[in-house]
């Protein structure tokens, strides 16, 4: 298996091309080759060596730097664009190869959407897998949708049983050319997620809130009137009439400058491909080492408090200590310009539609503890450790959590295997021999963030009303309450908690409704209605980001708000609560922005999700700090042996679905053509 | 109260060095002065400018810096040691104020040792204090001792119940005055914490493991010897024969030369007081925005593999994105110089003395959720949310747990309140009206860690032993157990787990049998006896540092290790588990470094603790982020109106007892005087 031909109905795919999509370029350094090693910088350097001026010091090499860059956009070691090959794997399976091979044994562990798709993949092209799944119930990983019943069997999370809600993976940018593939080609309907809120008819009118510093105001009117809020964090003169997202972008734009241009029309246009891997390439050389604090401080040259503004508003704040390239490439993807989709039915359609796929292979509740494998290679080296002349190169002890009792061993034996397990949980999971000192390194140090996400119930989406909205449907619960609301003189003691008679009874226990009542948002003033469809509210309080749903659920007028999503230190602050102790707290926090009355409505039903503590995901996703994408990313998704990785940890697109799929399809690729 | 007269028996103190105190010098910041604002920065800029070059941009002004510097050796605006009069406070209580006041009633809000420093004093100088804590039957915040019985009447938590062993603060160096003075004041016993393992005579030996890169290395054996660690890191012929802890002190001494000179006996000297100040100001102006790891790569020039070398044996890796001057100054506490001492009984004896004497005013179970307040000068200055002509200033609402099924709410008033909660929780409770911008920024964005410890019970203290030892007590489980444990042929599957007949019956489930043999270490190869007391391993394994008790529990043959004692992104690797799921890992990462023998004397008991996954605490402390030092400190301590703030996220020594006890005095002063 040494080449590969062009087959009827395929694509062209050299060796070579194979082993950059698996990183090979970048590997050098995690195989033990210094930085300083010309074998490792010569192949690119000399003819694109940066142009702009470096900073005097960085840790990371010309050839290592490309080589992120290529990652990150997703092409070869010839520049040439990898996702039109990765498309076509999707609709019409792998490349047959051209000589040896034959259908191989191969252990997927982990059925997140990597894990999904490579199965997939794998099982097409007639290969025999096995999917190993921690989880008892459930595929998906960080897809996770709060139903009832699905491929799951969960139970009824909501009053209405119609409600679901996303624990997990929520939108879709329509600029992800895989995932979007995945999901027309496997018939899962989606529709517009609506980042911006609009109105009846669609349109984005931004009329959502911003509540910072006591001051509530539209986002709309932010976007044209900044001042009044910009003074009350205190930023310098010059800023007072720049909106945060402005005054961003102007900080980003020379960044931006390195592998884009602006258009005839203002609008960014991306440079052709080898010089656009060049800019990618010198963003990270220069800013790789960076956090997002020093180059807010040190490049734009803010100082604490516009960084506060912009930190607070734009989704920074929690995150400033961290890589400023991870929060850069984030923030260059989700804008108002970029559309969103959701699947009807919740994101975990799209692992219910792959499940139907591969659904034979799939073992749950089978935990790997330990990992042991033996690479013919390394035993021709004289590494005894890996002598193991004869059967199956990797073998993976399983065990199960014993839901029903008794408590199970398993272990799993193939030729090959696919690791999609989060490094943060593979950290927990013994793998012997010995991996190479990067990759062992990189399972250890990789950063994992935390999010966590409260959901709450509500009758009536109260948040598209007006107030004629309001006055009829409080007036419903007792004649003159929509003015003892307005007045500040509805009792504030949580006994109008539920009170609509849309409300299904059962839901709020006494006590709850003393924490209710304890936890209350205390001030009276009652804010106009919002009249939003869609979009979302940002505060300085702990709530931080409130998501409305897009579109209502079928045959339901209620639905279930995003009360609260945050990240990072944000998401600590929730994470030390149990569950049951964050919805009071996350309807005050709702109440704050919009006002009491919004209590009548509550059902007394939420979910939450904090990844962080989640047994199955061990973080929300891989957030990298300063450094990591030059000194971990080769070695993270380097094979060791007969083990190959993916993951959207294995990508440079870590949280995103299409990051998963990606690594998903070139994992697939590789093992395929062992 | 305008002045203060020195009384008998105590101590002169104006007024200017009470507001010192309070950290007002800093406070001009937090109080919406500008940085260039030179009335804020006027009084020591000038004869006190920075001797050293700084780098071209700092966010901090020289006013700040010294602020900073002041609170961190605490003494006064005019460099004054603060600590004697602390001393002097906790010897003989506050001094009688000369005008005005008479017994005020105050509110503190926690019972950690701050809040029960506080209460104490105040309570002695005659005010009505009532100190509300939100755990149910516990004081001591982040003191907190695994034990049977305690003033928390505690189920037994060990199968011995002789044995306990700390969840929090388990050592005190005994470089902190306060914290000493108050143990010995209160009659509390304390004796040596040997943070060096110690042979029979107690001599320092230097004898626990170092595990790193699959190499098994004595710390003692190391520091003569460390070439092969050093190479398996990669590190640069340069520090192939430097340890790692020589090497990070060569990187720190330059900024060491800055407040400290070298002796004729090579010890470090803190410079003379002025100079000292101005020295650390300079440390703080010029790193005080730098991540450790920053500090690490442009000024110690430094590459990754020897920052990866220094981090995982110096336990940085997991803070290097963390602020350099935070790890600075605890790596300048920690060391083999530093006399440790811990108190017998456990740590929780300290809040036990304490709350002999404030046991009348404390109400247990009344978690704060809404904070009121009304400042007359504000009020004065027009601010109509301040309005209130009569009555108390503060006004608490609380809320209890409901343990014994009922969930109370209750109001508690006073004329000033000490407020004593974390900043991570305080961000979960309503304060009204709104606090200043800063203090509200620092409660939103002060960063919190986590660290987490898993305790396992063994019913021998084998880390002692001598290979004379292990032979006698594994052939007393039965003939031939030493000899097949050596030769690896003892087997694997977790069926010896506890079989010494001095193991308890009782505390291994069949389940947990196969959760154990699933998660067990799984290579056989066994290392010498440790023959070690106290002191504490370092594996790269996900344990990360595991210590022993430095002395036996009295009439106990047995011990409780601290499997795994870890921080930040190493503690999120345990803190994603439930507590049952922790112990079989931290098992097996303890086997890793010791050998699989050791499982015969584990008892099946463990106790766990994630400060982070804790609703009292919120965090294991506040570790500051690069630039919060100058950005937040003032704006953490300043009152707000008739609010005070205590704790050690108040001080400059987050984390430690004596931070707290010296926030508490402080506080009470505050007060005691106001």
């Amino acid at each position: 298996m040494d080449d590969l031909s062009p087959t009827a109905g395929h694509h062209p795919l050299s060796r070579r091309q194979l082993t950059v999509a698996a990183g090979t370029a970048a590997a050098a350094t995690a195989l033990g080759l210094s930085a300083a090693d010309p074998a490792a910088a010569a192949p690119a350097a000399p003819p694109e060596a940066p142009a702009a001026p470096c900073p005097p010091r960085s840790t990371a090499d010309w050839a290592t730097c490309l080589a992120v860059a290529r990652a990150l956009l997703v092409v070869d070691d010839d520049n040439k664009p990898l996702v039109p090959t990765y498309e076509k794997i999707l609709d019409s399976g792998l490349p047959r190869p051209r000589t040896g091979g034959g259908a191989k044994k191969i252990l997927v562990v982990g059925a997140g959407p990597a894990g999904l798709v490579a199965a997939w993949l794998l099982q097409r092209a007639g290969h025999h897998v096995t999917l190993l799944e921690a989880n008892g119930n459930r595929v998906g990983g960080r897809i996770k949708t709060f139903r009832t019943g699905g491929h799951e069997h969960a139970a009824q999370p909501f009053a209405d049983p119609r409600q679901y809600a996303e624990a997990g993976a929520m939108r879709i940018p329509g600029s992800h050319p895989l995932v979007m593939r995945l999901i027309d080609q496997l018939d899962v309907e989606r529709r517009r997620f609506h980042l911006v809120d609009v109105d009846g008819e669609g349109k984005p009118v931004n009329q959502a809130w911003i509540h910072v510093n006591g001051i509530r105001m539209r986002r709309a009117a932010y976007a044209t009137s900044p001042r009044r809020i910009n003074r009350s964090f205190g930023v310098p003169r010059k800023h007072w009439d720049t909106p945060s997202a402005t005054i961003l972008r102007a900080a980003l734009d020379p960044v931006r400058n390195e592998f884009s241009t602006v258009g005839p029309d203002g609008k960014r246009v991306d440079k052709p491909m080898p010089e656009r891997v060049r800019g990618w390439a010198r963003v990270i050389q220069r800013y790789g080492d960076w956090s997002m604090y020093r180059f807010l401080t040190e490049q734009a040259g803010f100082d604490e408090r516009t960084i506060d503004l912009i930190g607070t508003l734009e989704n920074l704040t929690s995150r400033l200590p961290l890589s400023f390239v991870h929060s850069f490439i984030s923030q260059s993807l989700i804008s108002p310009d970029t559309a969103f989709w959701e699947l009807v039915g919740g994101t975990a359609t799209l692992p219910d539609a792959l499940l139907g796929k591969v659904g034979d292979q799939l073992r749950l509740d089978r935990r790997a503890t330990h990992i042991e494998y033996w690479d013919p290679d390394r035993a021709a080296d004289g590494d005894t450790s890996h002598v193991r002349p004869d059967g199956p190169h990797v073998s993976i002890d399983t065990v199960s959590e014993g839901r029903d009792g008794k408590v199970v061993r398993e272990r799993f034996t193939g030729d090959l295997a696919i690791v999609t397990v989060p490094f943060s949980g593979l950290r927990q999971v013994q793998v012997s021999p010995l991996m190479s000192y990067g990759k062992r390194r990189a399972v250890g140090e990789l950063h994992y963030d935390s999010a966590t996400k409260v959901l709450l119930e509500f009758s009536r989406r109260w948040w598209e009303f007006t107030e004629a909205d309001w006055k009829r449907e409080l007036d419903a619960v007792r004649p003159g309450l929509y003015d003892a609301y307005r007045q500040g003189k509805a009792p504030a003691d949580g006994s109008l908690l539920g009170t609509h008679p849309s409300v299904p009874p059962g839901h709020i226990s006494p006590a709850q409704r003393v924490h209710y009542a304890a936890n209350r948002w205390a001030s009276r003033e009652q804010p106009e209605a919002a009249h939003i469809i869609g979009g979302g509210s940002v505060a300085d309080n702990s709530n931080r980001f409130m998501i409305n749903p897009s579109h209502p659920v079928s045959g339901s007028k209620g639905g279930v708000v995003l009360a609260s999503y945050s990240w990072a230190d944000d998401a600590s602050r929730w994470d030390s609560f149990d569950d049951d102790a964050r919805y009071p707290h996350a309807l005050r926090g709702l109440q704050q922005v919009y006002g009491q009355r919004i209590e009548v409505f509550y059902t007394g039903a939420g979910r939450t999700q904090s990844w962080l503590r989640d047994p199955y995901a061990y973080g929300e996703a891989s957030v990298l700090l300063p450094g990591q994408h030059t000194e971990l990313l080769a070695a993270i998704r380097a094979p060791e042996g007969p083990l190959h990785f993916a993951g959207d940890h294995t990508s440079v697109k870590p949280s995103w679905i299409e990051g998963a799929v990606e690594s998903g399809v070139r994992a697939a690729l590789e093992v395929h053509l062992a």
